[in-house]
């Protein structure tokens, strides 16, 4: 480690820090920890600077987590403005929206991970979890759209494929590795997007 | 609370524990703090009996987490010798398989739960873990066979496809509850696995 200086008995770096990287830092142990097993003093040692520094860039804690949500809600909701998700049927739209999903999630991976794990107390894990409600609701009713259109399978339920899709969609956070991604035989993030709407919309049989 | 006795400053009950009841307060326990956050006081607390008493039924909360997650690989693998998994097309069999595991997955869901949960570093974990590969890559395999019959679309990488599988499936114990399955337009048991079936073979697209 370069940068060291001493003091006390722990090793600490001089803090050259950008709020994105103390970010990054963060939600790593964030998604590592759980968000509530996650210490001021658990940053400091991750990040290699004291809790004072910290305290210099952000209030806590909890508006660290305030950004790295943000971030993942800022790229989910972004999806719905875009020309895909706003003209044409609305099965096609749906398509877009759950292609994006997957890509935006790969994209963002550390931050949309804390997102969906989140779970809590604070007013600021509330609000994650009825952010994330919000943006899951206009999409089931983007799927309910399409299915007055009648372009989708009358037979199951709106409400459960909307939760099937997003389960789907939602576990790629549990393989998917940025690292590994196209590369010896690890499909890509385009390749893991395309097939999660073949399957979903197409299903896996011939 | 019945029988209560009073051991120092600590409510405890007579211990009527069988085996399989304490085994479920001690997964739902599990579920709740994580396997690595329990500790054999928050199991006699949750069960109201005495630390001791705890080690009269099982050696430590190792021998309770073998003994949960026994249940669901038991549940799970017993699905691959059923008739319906062992005869007939490859296809005709992974989509038995798809729908028996949706369904004991609802039937044991906190023991289910627990097992995809498990990450960790007692050999009890490690077990976990390995078996429940194993049972992936059986239905892996089953899913191979299918393409290789040609009853699967080509363009889905079987090994992506598996796991898009199983996120689906998986994600179940997210929302599913028992409690509520069946009642007040909530699913039953059976219309989530057929939905799942459907989904993933045939597609949301009409």
């Amino acid at each position: 480690m370069e940068n060291l200086d001493s003091i006390g008995a722990m090793p600490v770096r001089r803090d050259t820090y950008t709020p994105d990287s103390l970010l990054s830092v963060a939600v790593r142990v964030f998604n590592e920890r759980g968000y509530d097993g996650t210490s001021m003093e658990h940053l400091s040692k991750a990040a290699g600077i004291s809790k004072s520094s910290i305290y210099h860039h952000v209030r806590g804690k909890e508006e660290l987590l305030r950004r790295a949500i943000s971030r993942a809600l800022d790229g989910l909701f972004g999806i719905l403005d875009e020309p895909g998700a706003r003209e044409g049927r609305a099965v096609e739209r749906l398509e877009y929206v759950t292609r994006r999903t997957a890509e935006v999630l790969m994209a963002e991976l550390p931050y949309v991970t804390l997102l969906l794990r989140v779970r809590g107390n604070t007013d600021t894990e509330r609000w994650a979890m009825a952010r994330r409600r919000e943006f899951d609701q206009q999409v089931a009713e983007l799927l309910r759209q399409a299915a007055a259109d009648g372009d989708l399978r009358a037979d199951v339920d709106a409400r459960l494929a909307t939760r099937l899709l997003f389960g789907m969609i939602n576990s790629i956070v549990e393989w998917y590795s940025p690292a590994r991604a196209g590369r010896n035989g690890s499909a890509s993030s385009e390749q893991v997007a395309e097939a999660v709407v073949r399957t979903a919309f197409s299903g896996l049989r011939v």
